[in-house]
């Protein structure tokens, strides 16, 4: 029942290609969704693609195209004249259209639109383009089904006939007073279950959700989660009805939201696919690489003002990658239960002194147990009793210090309006390394000395 | 138009609720969301949060207790007798249904479901009760609208309209022969546009995607966003349709498994809610702190073995947090990049030798980058020529190792049927702790006994 892209296939596919036997790609298209298509597609160099593309209907050609991933799409769309491009985008829903449009050359784009013959849909285009596309206004399509209170089930149903050539999914339709201003919803299975010459007024749901352009990604996808809606409607500050964002744009909203924190988490700025240059792969990763080295080297300097005790006492150096290594990890592990509690709040400020205290008690329990196993070790391998005193005590102090950094570090940038997920990423492991050094040196000199 | 949860309007709640004033509240309740008393109500403890529910309406106080997250709910229905639970039950879809009886201990759970009075539902609930909750069966709700191919359009209207208590949320109608079997789909909207004597066999949909019921849940979430689908129908292996997956099951699927690879990264084995006792929460993170700690104290040994050494240079122990830090965040890159992919993996292996190569030229790039950063900065600070080479080398090497570790940990991991994501947590920091300083002391050995 589900297409499986296989090695083989694809080598029968581009010998096909290349032998130019349209009737047999044709025949193999036919049998395949757009999406499938379009995976078949990715695998082609942009040459290829077109003509695969081109073999195509116009609105499974779009739908191929919108299905692409932006950084192929941007590849092949340069093989493609505005015309052709224009072609396709008419069979494209505006959001998605928008996207794409956004991904050409600023010359192009004009041209697109201005190429683009369905005028309603170039409106539509022109209407969106300018919206940041993390917001609302950026997610919406203006492909939506809009009746007014007054009509009767009948005129709706007529609407719908006239609409749903351009409108492909339809779950609701909005309702609307003269200025069309929203006032409220009306689901098909209610029209359906309704007589004929019912009027919308008696059936329609006044109480809707809608949000704002202006309203986050974020905070949209909010909504619909907690909501539950499969659709939410778009207003500007006046109420008017200007689009509607539905939940598959979401779920996007919501993959790369979790992207972006693990790669915060992971250590790598701004967005790397596989398929990046060596250099942009590169570049994104150096930066936290010498934030980290950094780190390492005034590590190397506060550890070579211990550089007598070391000589004298060369286990003291033993017990450095230990230290280290555990205020990294109690800290990566606090920081990121609070980025994920920061994310899930609900409602009003969820993170007081009772839940900051309880994160320290967690820590007591995990300091007392590691602090305990590590003395005990210490002993059971014969290191000497006052060194094991030290690192035993230098690891609890280590475990307490990096709980309240990993706290209250992405508390502090999320009230400074950053992505707290930052705080669990290298930096709090570079910044407790340092903290677990001084820590243990500090330990060392003070119990040494006693 | 969106209901905000403050502290002034949950104290004024809670004295109202101390004080009974029921038609206060009621009047609150009135004005709110579901979701939205599920919000208020889940600050409250047990009792006051019962006191509010029994004053709603049964089926309202259905969609609260649907709405609450299980935690919360598992303490809050110790209040309820079967009974109620029973009462309330009857107004959840099957799949909720389901969900909330599995948190019930077993004598309880077997109480409530023979006292669900409608019978329909309790025969779904029994139905759906064995199927595990990670592959399809465990998340199809059993409510759907189900048309024969026989059946004229006023005949399948008139089957919505019979239905239409049940299922709450119909996009569109499913197509089957005498014997059940899955034919195809039929949306709403055709519906509305046919002519009322059409026969459905006439403006059916017969290609139509559906997953059989020991799909995992992460395949189908897979499934429909490859396809853009709102709903998918589960079928048992002759093809019989035995229910639908909405997508915001699907949601809540993706946004799960975000959560596990986060906490895996972190380091924090099994789930952790803020509100989990404070022994849960020591719990999940002791494992992988035992197991930096062990790795630890493995280096602590290790480096003990060049005691002699560190005596005579005890400069060379001041690198040691510079080598483990960046071995540990070139590891934690590098896997997470193949973490990722390996979600995305779309069709055939998409990880070759080809994109092999490509990490380690990024590797290699980003080492002799930071080797000769280290480099200069330490012949800047006036370090010992042969000790900044031995530092660039080891570096080097580190990164190098480092990442072929992070590349093939996670793959390695797939492979087993483990969860990838774990090596991009503290098990490859521990590993590159380990390496590190082998490659560190081994590089300085060979090098100073030159």
């Amino acid at each position: 029942m589900q297409f499986e892209l296989t090695e083989e296939y694809l080598d029968s596919f581009i010998q096909a290609v290349d032998a130019r036997k349209n009737s047999w790609i044709r025949e193999q298209l036919d049998e395949l969704h757009p999406q499938d298509i379009s995976s078949v597609v990715h695998e082609l160099d942009s040459v290829h693609s077109k003509y695969v593309i081109k073999l195509l209907e116009n609105e499974t050609g779009a739908q191929v195209i919108r299905e692409l991933d932006s950084e192929y799409r941007k590849r092949l769309l340069k093989e493609f004249n505005p015309d052709e491009i224009a072609a396709y985008i008419s069979f494209i829903d505006s959001d998605d259209a928008v996207d794409i449009i956004n991904e050409l050359p600023v010359k192009t784009k004009e041209e697109v639109i201005s190429l683009v013959d369905n005028k309603e849909k170039a409106d539509h285009i022109r209407d969106l383009i300018h919206y940041d596309e993390d917001c609302a206004g950026g997610l919406m399509a203006k492909e939506l089904i809009r009746a007014n209170l007054n009509w009767s089930v009948t005129q709706c149903i007529e609407e719908i006939r006239r609409q749903s050539r351009n409108v492909s999914r339809i779950h609701s339709v909005y309702v609307v007073d003269n200025l069309d201003k929203l006032l409220g919803i009306v689901s098909l299975k209610k029209m359906l279950l309704a007589d004929d010459n019912t009027l919308i007024a008696d059936i329609y749901e006044p109480e809707i959700i809608a949000v704002e352009t202006f309203i986050s990604a974020e905070e949209v996808s909010q909504i619909m989660e907690k909501y539950d809606l499969e659709a939410i409607p778009v207003v500007n500050v006046h109420g008017k009805l200007l689009g509607r964002i539905t939940i598959d744009d979401i779920v996007d909203v919501i993959k790369e939201r979790a992207e972006q924190d693990i790669q915060m988490m992971a250590g790598i700025s701004g967005p790397a696919e596989d398929d990046d240059s060596v250099w942009t792969l590169s570049k994104v990763r150096l930066p936290w690489l010498i934030i980290g080295m950094s780190g390492g080297m005034l590590g190397a300097k506060f550890i070579g003002l211990f550089e007598k005790d070391i000589s004298m006492i060369p286990a003291m150096a033993f017990f450095i990658p230990l230290i280290t290594a555990t205020g990294g990890n109690v800290g990566i592990q606090t920081s990121s239960v609070v980025v994920q509690s920061l994310a899930k709040e609900s409602g009003y400020g969820s993170f007081n002194f009772a839940s900051f205290l309880k994160v320290l008690i967690v820590a007591l329990i995990n300091g007392i147990a590691l602090s305990s196993l590590v003395f005990g070790l210490n002993m059971i391998l014969g290191e000497d009793t006052k060194l094991a005193i030290i690192v035993s005590t230098a690891l609890m102090s280590v475990v307490l210090l990096a709980t309240v950094m990993g706290t209250i570090t992405p508390l502090v940038l999320d009230k400074l309006g950053y992505n707290p997920a930052l705080a669990a990423g290298p930096f709090i492991t570079t910044a407790n390394d340092l903290l677990g050094l001084a820590i243990y040196f500090l330990v060392a000199q003070s119990l040494y000395h006693l």
